[in-house]
């Protein structure tokens, strides 16, 4: 039973077949193979914007700081809320490209847009302070939550009326547009903001980030940052193959779909059982309170990470689905819990 | 009616008394003028480490990037309160040295140690977290208010136990010092702390700060670091001459104590009128909520920065004072209050 | 006739075989699946060094960035000879991440011994000048040419005797490994040198490089360095496959033979015709110098780049020769030259 | 007998007279006080450009980071003669801050137009380099040359027909201007330039340097940067008090010129008696090229430095001569040389 993450599994088969089958032949490398030039142009048509960059690099936090690195000069900011992916789990990698990240509270891990005018309020007393100019958002969050069309619409709003950047960490994007509770189409995550991730690893993919840049002025010299940060490999047709999978035939959304599928099923055991969810399930992530006893019995059999200790007696654990996840774990996982 | 700040004046005349002399003659250089030697003698007697070193600066910014980057490893953290100035007030200055900063919300502009604690235990997952190592403290604080023996000594515990620095950053250090409220002796700052620095600048100064590095592993290159970040000045003896006149029969605690006491004397008026003060009076600080119309009829009349809006009717003002406050100020200021 | 360069080919069969087979089931990532673990315990044999710490990343400016940035102080720089690949050839990857390169001349891509002496000559004045600390080799060098043992023994006493990290990119060490002039074993590398790395990208990998870091005081953090700079991917299992499988059965030397066997015959020809070599071919790059018309006629059947105008008349262009040159390509090529 | 640098000398009196009469009174801060606004527009009236922006720091170093740091993307490198200040002997400040210097051989101290060229042609393959985007200059160099108007000229026209910024790091400006061998105005300096600074310190200043920015562009967030890099003092009237004082009368420039005199005189007692000097006398440095002998007699009795060693029988000296040095002084020296 693995409900540690969404990356504990491999590639799904059709990508290693277009892996191998991009094996062969010559190519250019550096971003220009037709395999990525191609997974570009798939991209930009799905996405409906003809004049998008599209990149790939090997991993999400190298998508971040390269995207943030590339978009700010050296005094301005992101804003993100406090458990963001580059906030928490990144290891300081965008302050060390030097720039400050500045953390809202948000709530069930969406940064609200009040929480964006209130930092721009506190933060006018040019030049004795950084200069806000970047909201980062996930879709979906950390906690498996989605912003839905009228929220991001809101955020875009206060980005565009502060002149800020509005950029989104997609490495769990493909669980977001299938979610049940979903309202967005990913033309609009396109609209709404300035560069955007699409996440191969954690979806289907062997490893790689597809990276949209929709701005212009951040395109220009995207590819001098992408080659400084060491994010431009030689061989790109590989991440190229595994996107060309992975957007055809819709692959992507319905591995996506099938993992949602399975968290959905899971919280409606574990609410059937009497068990809280701290946050509501939306993609395929889950946040139970369980009792410590009941978490060191799980443990035994089953793969989770404990997140959060809310009290002395009980424990919020993440599980995870992915397109893997079979309806005998989720069943075994439901007797664990009787 | 000058509260705006403490460094809208100029040096006290015996700091350029000491300057003019000082001007003649050749000396060395770079930190190595008599100067500078002599001043850094004097302070490593007065904190009682005749081992530390001695460095001058020219501003505080400088002081607090130099002490940090040079004292961390890359993937390491700072701990420092949301209001520290490292962390609100500084253009990210320590962010571009590639560092981040957890912020914490403190009281009273002081870090509580339970505040560490709770930061080591949610930054458990090497290497995907920063590693905090360093908690930055300022004496006095943001506020205005002091740590006392107590205070300190029990984060200087919290740090020791878990191989944390500890960093004070004494803008107003004399401030701090000569607070009715202080039971603390420079000596024990200079035992508790790896580095902390006197504030010149705003106490008696021109410009110029003493930083006083006690923790040898941090000695060791910090003169590579001084040069690196463009803080090494050719002609030292000026911050020395400063530094030996400002230390010179107690002069630097004499400034401090005066600015105290108007403060002191300001507050007792301000609590006698019923207005309420934000945070407890300790240094040359205070930070009165008025109703909007009253700070409206003061701004005419004197300097002074509105700080925070507490709700729609009120503000938060802060008022400074200096060794340069006059009793008429203090009393034209109150009238203005009735 | 593909001369351009040994990136525009795919991997080797075998490699993609073991991708395909190392897809399936459940493994833990971030460099510590079964797959990495296994390849890095087979280097680890190879290279006679149980101790070593062996981490998988992308692309060869990553590798180099990570082991510089992690092994560095701040005010501490690289010597390198002009032509080195982190100097010129990725976009000031070394310097983002706050270091000075400190070039040198060299002789056929070469550093000698006496530069290292004589740049820590010129860099007698602390705390003014960076502190050289490391330098920086690469085996085979971008102009093909290889390290002989001697060289390399010398290189490094010259280290140990002044207190430099030794740091060798092994982007092409298969190609050195196996040229006929080499005389220098994998295991006296990782005796020689603090860290280097073994290049898959170019000899018959998909895209990976296997850092290896002998000395411990590098590898302590290591970890930390590699999340930080966005190093770090979830499913490593694919490094680790890639690895196994060029290791297996001697593959990736068999593959940089071939390819060095092609350079070797190619050169032959040349001068059998009269050309000049620019540089000793060694390995699988060579670089002879042309009449600009030969060039032109040449670059409309071929494919390779122009490396350097010496004359108005002449061009010294790069041909590289990879595990897939066919002899017909260089038959091809041969009948061109006539 | 100094001969040893110029800035182990104090301030003139003048200076530290108007330092006096600056520090009574209320004075904004932060480059707002009357002080450092007056002298700002002196600067821009001398230079004849209204539209500069004027910024005054501690030292050259900071002034260096600063200009470059703010005038650069990631990317960009900045060309610099092998011997310029930023590159052997600012410990990679500028390096910190991200840049890659690229560095040419120069003649004289001074780069070459040719040179600039040569590195924009190297510099063809995007994006797997670095950007060149900068020019840096000094006047007068690190060995006391100047550069004349036709040079400076022909510099600038490279600059603008390729798209680079041209700074000019003015450490010794007044040496350069008053030079017997200038037929530079500084008007024409502030034309030709995108960005320079006035050298305080060095010529009868205490500390400051006057940072001038012709550029909108780089105008425009400069103060930020001042902030973030920790150049941004409070008191700045200390600053303004200085280059007013210099700036009234002439003094700046009469100092200069005596200092060249000095020099010229000395250079003329070298030559003489048979020395060879490494480089044209212009302004106040001197390197004559003596036998290690008289070197060692020398150093009994005067200071200056040993520069380069270039055999073994022989030695390059540095002789600096400030505005402080007396005809005795050069006398002395003179005799010591029969």
């Amino acid at each position: 039973m693995n409900f540690k993450d969404d990356y504990s599994i491999g590639a799904h088969p059709r990508v290693i077949e277009a892996l191998a089958k991009a094996n062969s032949g010559l190519e250019n490398s550096y971003q220009h193979d037709t395999y990525s030039v191609k997974a570009a142009g798939k991209i930009k048509e799905i996405i409906g914007n003809e004049k998008a960059l599209v990149r790939f690099v090997a991993g999400g936090t190298l998508a971040n700081l390269l995207v943030i690195a590339a978009s700010l000069k050296a005094f301005e900011a992101v804003i993100s809320v406090e458990s963001g992916h580059i906030n928490l789990h990144e290891t300081g990698a965008v302050e060390y490209t030097g720039h400050k990240i500045i953390p809202v509270k948000g709530k069930n891990g969406k940064i609200l847009p009040g929480e964006i005018e209130k930092v721009l309020e506190e933060h006018q007393t040019p030049p004795h302070m950084v200069k806000p100019k970047m909201v980062y958002i996930s879709q979906s969050t950390e906690y498996g939550t989605i912003y839905s069309k009228e929220e991001l619409r809101e955020i875009s709003r206060v980005c565009k009326e502060n002149n800020l950047l509005l950029f989104m960490d997609g490495a769990r994007l493909g669980a977001a547009l299938t979610s049940p509770a979903n309202d967005l189409k990913i033309e609009e995550i396109a609209q709404y903001t300035d560069a955007f991730y699409i996440g191969g690893t954690k979806n289907g993919g062997l490893m790689g980030e597809a990276i949209v840049i929709n701005r212009p002025g951040i395109q220009k010299d995207f590819d001098y940052h992408l080659k400084q940060k060491g994010a431009l490999v030689a061989k790109t047709r590989f991440f190229g193959a595994q996107f060309l999978a992975l957007f055809e035939d819709d692959l992507y959304f319905e591995l996506a779909h099938k993992a949602n599928t399975s968290a959905e099923k899971l919280g409606r055991i574990l609410t059937g059982k009497g068990v809280k969810l701290k946050y509501p399930v939306q993609t395929n992530q889950l946040f139970p309170v369980l009792p410590d006893k009941l978490v060191e019995k799980l443990q035994k059999k089953a793969g989770f990470y404990v997140w959060e200790k809310p009290d002395e007696k009980n424990s919020v654990i993440r599980l995870v689905t992915s397109w893997q996840t079979t309806p005998e774990e989720i069943e075994d996982f439901s007797r664990l819990l009787s």
